[in-house]
């Protein structure tokens, strides 16, 4: 595609909430702000792709803080806070103990002074990881506005509790790059199913975030796991809400057959059941230790009772034509790959391996988007300069 | 303030034995030198605040190497060295064993090949910090001179047992904005007072460092602390020819409430005795574990003797006015914030908030200062091309 | 030595090799290639010294994998791909656990999405390093063919379990300045002798990768070891071979006195006997920590019966006039400084230690320079370019 027909996308979008703004949940953002996010995501790849520079700073810190250790997802802020020219630099926690109120406020603050972004991953503890950064978002906030800090570092979240805007985003537009643009994926039908693994308490935020964006774009979504495996009532809601206004669907099922009927597009993973992450939260916050084993092994068991939960060949051809499209954010439980039993056979992972690492790298473009349009008054004429300046990326 | 007002400050100032030098202690510094750096850090924050690039190195390193941990400091140097267009470096102690002599010296010119500057913190032992700064910059500068290294790497002190200069500067950088320039300093009164804090065993270089600048600008200096909790004998002398110079004043009282009496300035902070970090220090080096919990015991019990030494109200009210201003180089015992009893009552911290941070944001502009005039020889020339070059540092 | 001088060493030279691709082993390589890599090395270095930028990136990561910790060799890394752009991401494999086949796939994938070059250090076991260096370049490799990967990032061998590439052309670029060429080295005698440490398992790939690069260019090359310290075959038959082609010499033998006898070059070092460390890597496999131990006691015993085997000065007054050129890849373990009885006497060492500072601060240049040829098509032009476009390294 054109550069600047890819531009056009961006055409007439009012784009004016992103600028000096957080990312934190994609439903407080309006459809074109969306759009804009990803259309952006698209034009800094196709820089790159023609080897043009995407620097936008030529110095300027970008912060990491992540509360559990990540290689892809430091990875991926890593490539997009380089790729728009800020230094990376890593907030241990583990160094630093990062607590709560005055100490919150004021680590924000001094490790801000000439911060431009800041990637939180908080998405551990239920009740926590969302409030944390928007507690952090208020600090420098409020640091940049007492003449503390020269700028205000902006937040991208990395994931947290209940939202994970950065891995939706660029699921979504490897929807978009799949079918052939955003209108094409109206009236596509999507299922994201629980599957069984053999280890417990992944993430209720992949999920969330699936069902409170996909809905958004008039696509039919079905959520579907075994009963108590619930996610956060909350998304649910958003993503009726949304379904309601983009002329999509969406409905909860307890059959995985149900949902992989006909669908076009399936993103089968496990997930520990929204109730049990309320009370692991509690139990953690008493340092009940004995309560914490007690409640792993029930979850385990209680997972071990979903094993037929996997996606199998059988499984995928109920999908339209038996050929919908495997998405999963990695890294997988891969039944005779990785573990005995779990999430997806091999022949069906194999497949759509390729499709996959290439729905994973939209990451590192979807982090970058943000920044850009949190730090970027007039992103398509800023866009058209870089295209047109002619600095490459790599003189080769 | 106009920017070329701002650089007539460095005017007739002979700054150039700060050129290819380290910085170690303030008071080996001529007075021009610390105007000098003051002026620049300054001058730095103006080119930052107007959106113009301070970058003098095109690729290069800023290796930092801390002898525990740190997240400000680490971030403030982190700033400074991106500032100036270096990549930090973090040389992990942890990972990689300093050790004396013969090591110290492979070591400083096996990192060093690339290095342009090297910020150390080195603060935990009474008698080593100092010593291994002033070791390892003897070792690069013969590597140097050998044709070992192809540019010397200039040291900063980030830290050590006898000064604390980024923070100091820091510190005075914020006296100079409070009070609206540096020759409005003189006469006033400054109180640097211990104060009581449920841990022990904080460095002494701040307090050491606070009397050993602080004198030198005419201002009389005040340093209070309970009976057995004094600093090095070196550093009180060094205070005292300073206020003869200078023309201020020095003297050690052992009460609060008089060094509190019709001060401008108070900053109370806790430290440890001089004698017990000695003995501390003889102690890890013969690996007596029993000893030092035995002299941690004492220690607390002695610091319990003196809660009577912090910051109320009441206190402040003894102040000039009863306005001093309070100042604190964080994170500081908040009594009822983040202890039961500690350094300064909530009201009062909570009152001088914003300035605290501000006086923590001097911190990585003092150290991009030093570096700044550490490696370009003509200061005003350079600070006057990045202003005009007009190459923004973020292109917004 | 005039920089257009320095270019014509390139002059003719097929380079084409290296484009786009690994460095992994240096008997893989051309005599060309090897020409190459050693004088564009020295034209980087030219590039330095004259304060001229030698960056080639705008943007992009070079990543570091390190299977064990190594302060040097990351500096190293790190102060190369610094000077052409990139910037280091250090992957740490003690928070992410990097295993085989398909884990070792993805992680190469996700980790590269922006990734121009990957270093990779893992000499531990004995089969194992080179192994999963090839392994994790055919993935990434066709990571790209397929679409995933925008570019290839190439790889070059930090060190493995056979050959240490960045040190034995680092040490042959010594050779070449303190024998003022390489043209010079044809027929010099170079002994690489095995030396009494009284620590074990060091790598065998130093001397290795020395007698599989040094044997190239004419010279006789001696290996000498006690009976039992035998290297892996295949260098053996490579050395055997090179120096065939080159019309130098190869040999073996069980004496050190043999091999320093009349020597321009020694490089005493110790290692571990093959044999040993292929029975270590199948305990290491087996989780057989007894036998591990049982091991290493065996081991350092064997060792202690070989402590004559360490550089006097007796032993230097064999060589060429007594004056051989002593080279170590350092650290030594150096009688009476380091250790009581170790690889080299403290004055021997002393007299040599600038030079082999020197030798140490090649290796960022031989990385760089490996990459450069990976990443720049036609590096004469490229490399004009560098010198005649004025843009400074660091603005003094």
């Amino acid at each position: 595609m054109d550069f600047r027909e890819q531009l056009s996308k961006l055409d007439g979008l009012d784009l004016s909430g992103l600028f000096n703004e957080d990312f934190l949940l994609t439903w407080d953002k309006s459809e074109d702000e969306i759009r804009g996010v990803l259309a952006v995501a698209d034009a800094l790849r196709a820089l790159r792709e023609n080897n043009k520079s995407a620097r936008i700073f030529d110095s300027g810190l970008g912060i990491s803080l992540f509360r559990d250790n990540s290689t892809r997802t430091r990875f991926s802020f890593a490539s997009a806070v380089n790729l728009l020219g800020l230094e990376l630099m890593d907030f241990d926690e583990g160094k630093s103990q990062v607590a709560h109120g005055e100490t919150v406020r004021e680590t924000a603050n001094m490790i801000s002074f000439m911060a431009d972004v800041v990637g939180i991953r908080d998405d551990m503890y239920i009740g926590k990881g969302h409030t944390y950064m928007a507690e952090f978002a208020q600090y420098v906030k409020e640091g940049h506005a007492a003449g503390v800090l020269e700028q205000r570092p902006t937040l991208v979240n990395l994931q947290c509790d209940i939202d994970h805007p950065t891995q939706s985003t660029a699921d979504l537009l490897h929807l978009i790059h799949e079918f052939g643009g955003l209108e094409n994926l109206r009236g596509k039908k999507l299922a994201m199913t629980w599957a069984y693994s053999p280890s417990y308490g992944k993430p209720l935020s992949v999920p969330q975030g699936m069902i409170g964006l996909m809905t958004r774009f008039g696509m039919d979504v079905t959520l579907a796991h075994p009963q108590g495996y619930d996610v956060m009532e909350l998304t649910r809601d958003v993503a009726s809400r949304n379904a309601a206004v983009s002329g999509g669907s969406f409905r909860v099922t307890n059959s995985m057959e149900d949902a992989f009927e006909g669908a076009d597009i399936v993103c089968p993973k496990s997930w520990a059941p929204y109730a049990a992450m309320e009370e692991r939260t509690e139990l953690y916050g008493n340092g009940d230790s004995d309560g914490i084993k007690a409640l792993e092994k029930r979850l385990l068991a209680q997972n071990a009772e979903h094993q037929d939960w996997t996606t199998t060949e059988e499984m995928m051809a109920r999908t339209k034509d038996g050929k919908a499209l495997y998405m999963h954010p990695l890294p997988a439980d891969i039944t005779g790959t990785s573990c005995a039993h779990g999430e997806v056979e091999t022949s069906v992972f194999d497949r759509y391996r390729d499709p996959m690492y290439k729905q994973a790298s939209n990451k590192p473009y979807s982090i970058a988007s943000m920044i850009f349009l949190q730090k970027v008054k007039d992103p398509i004429a800023k866009l058209e300069e870089l295209w047109n300046r002619h600095q490459p990326r790599w003189q080769g």
